[in-house]
């Protein structure tokens, strides 16, 4: 039986996470969620990526919106709202009972992983996921506009200001969470979710000894970008601000000190045997939950 | 114009209270409200009769449930149980809104009084109420299983124990809210509205000198007991648990030290004049709008 570490971030890498979790026992692979997007706002702890995955892996994730719960309503953000409270963050009614039970069970001195654990057991999600450290990791987007806190630049302001670069603040002093570093120790293999890799993969290569993990393991990523556009969210957005082609060409690049096999779409089919590293042409436009689970199939079958 | 200081705790002491707002002008009342029944829960400050007297102010009380805001839902509260979270105190999604914004409020340092202002603002309540105290005082249910925070009793434990006596810790230290204190200086009476007399009027009554205001100025209290009953809460049973007659008789008995004028209802006309203290028999069972705003009459008439 091998054993894989999934890298994961937000509402696409968690497509493919549950694509994995059809293809692969719980005993065989491992998720590492990034928590560089997390943030205090209204007193609440708020981890989205490891919601989006709870949710999603749960069968709870609101298909309708493309992020969030299942079954989502807005009566206590209308309310607070009323109140002149700060809105601008979307958090529904059933999503904010996370927020409130993580809450508390982090103030009563619970570990960042136990409340997860804790989460996934109430879900009755079997495979394991787990934050990417117990320590506290915040992402600032630097901005033309200044620094900005990954939310603020993120929902809040919906992306728009430019990117200039990026910082993991607290990952110098963090370490990974305890099981993942001892799993790293023992598996065959990493596979890197198509995530954004700015905000979402290099949160958790900042953690230190990440890096050196993934260029000792054999590991495959699944391209992001297709046909030079992000399938959700800022990628390529965040590319052309940076000055760098906004392809899936330049995120293998972005990986090429440790990634040893690149999943591009079949769009982006040209690009096979031009890259510095390997490639597996595939589909990768996730619609359906087949789409999920031929594209796991794929990505572990090429690493094995 | 005369000026008067309206005591209340819970859903009796609001009907009055709106009653009252119906009769007085805004610069002729000032509401101080019981937060001796005011808790920490799933880190929330919670402050029911100061919320139940917005709602009832604003027009927004639940009439369907007797409690809690209009047009309520339930989907955090089940949520939260699904995780297995506290859910005994039913929190509901718009109810949430007052809790999240005034426990953000005051860990930002505004005191109870600022956080119920700005939140009488947004709800356009033009009659001024505030917290008894910006001091916590929190009211224990001594019981024959022991002592119980007053919400554990209350809500949690459905008022089943067998009641021996009350504290309020934190009132000995406390002081009345600046406003209330400065009110009391000129105004012209004070209205003890119909609300349980152990534990929403006594907590007031516990802060340093207000039993000698309440000495010094005229005051007129409405009877919560009727015919030997509690129309809402526990009030009739605690009193029998205190081996006390559950009457209004009894009730004028334990304001006796402070009290100038009782009112009683009709089914308890047979005590007029036979009470250490002068009665006033009316109406006071609230039922419509209209009985809130005619006992108000009779009330204020009766002091003034």
């Amino acid at each position: 039986m091998a054993r894989y570490l999934v890298l994961t971030g937000g509402v696409g890498g968690a497509k493919l996470a549950l694509g994995l979790s059809h293809v692969l026992e719980p005993a065989e692979m491992l998720i590492a969620v990034n928590t560089g997007d997390d943030f205090e706002h209204l007193g609440f702890t708020i981890c989205p990526d490891l919601d989006t995955l709870t949710y999603t892996l749960a069968g709870e994730s609101n298909t309708k919106l493309g992020w969030g719960r299942a079954g989502e309503t807005w009566q206590f953000l209308e309310a607070l709202e009323a109140l002149g409270g700060e809105s601008w963050f979307r958090l529904g009614d059933k999503d904010l009972a996370l927020h409130v039970y993580r809450s508390q069970r982090l103030a009563a001195g619970a570990s960042l992983g136990q409340v997860t654990e804790e989460i996934a057991q109430r879900f009755g999600i079997r495979h394991r996921y787990l934050p990417m450290s117990n320590d506290a990791v915040r992402t600032t987007v630097h901005t033309g506009q200044g620094p900005l806190a990954f939310q603020h630049y993120f929902v809040r302001d919906r992306c728009e200001p430019a990117v200039t670069g990026f910082d993991f603040a607290g990952a110098d002093a963090a370490t990974l969470h305890p099981d993942i570093e001892a799993w790293l120790g023992g598996c065959d293999g990493v596979i890197v979710c198509p995530s954004n890799p700015f905000v979402s993969v290099d949160p958790i290569l900042a953690l230190p000894g990440m890096r050196e993990h993934l260029k000792r393991l054999p590991t495959i990523a699944v391209s992001p970008i297709v046909a030079g556009l992000a399938i959700k969210g800022p990628t390529a957005k965040m590319m052309a601000e940076l000055n760098v082609p906004a392809t899936a060409a330049q995120v293998a690049k972005h990986y090429e000190d440790w990634l040893d096999l690149f999943v591009i779409d079949e769009a982006d089919a040209g690009l096979h045997g031009t890259l510095s590293v390997p490639t597996v042409v595939a589909p990768t436009v996730m619609v359906s939950l087949q789409d999920r689970i031929d594209l796991a199939r794929v990505t572990v079958d090429a690493l094995s």
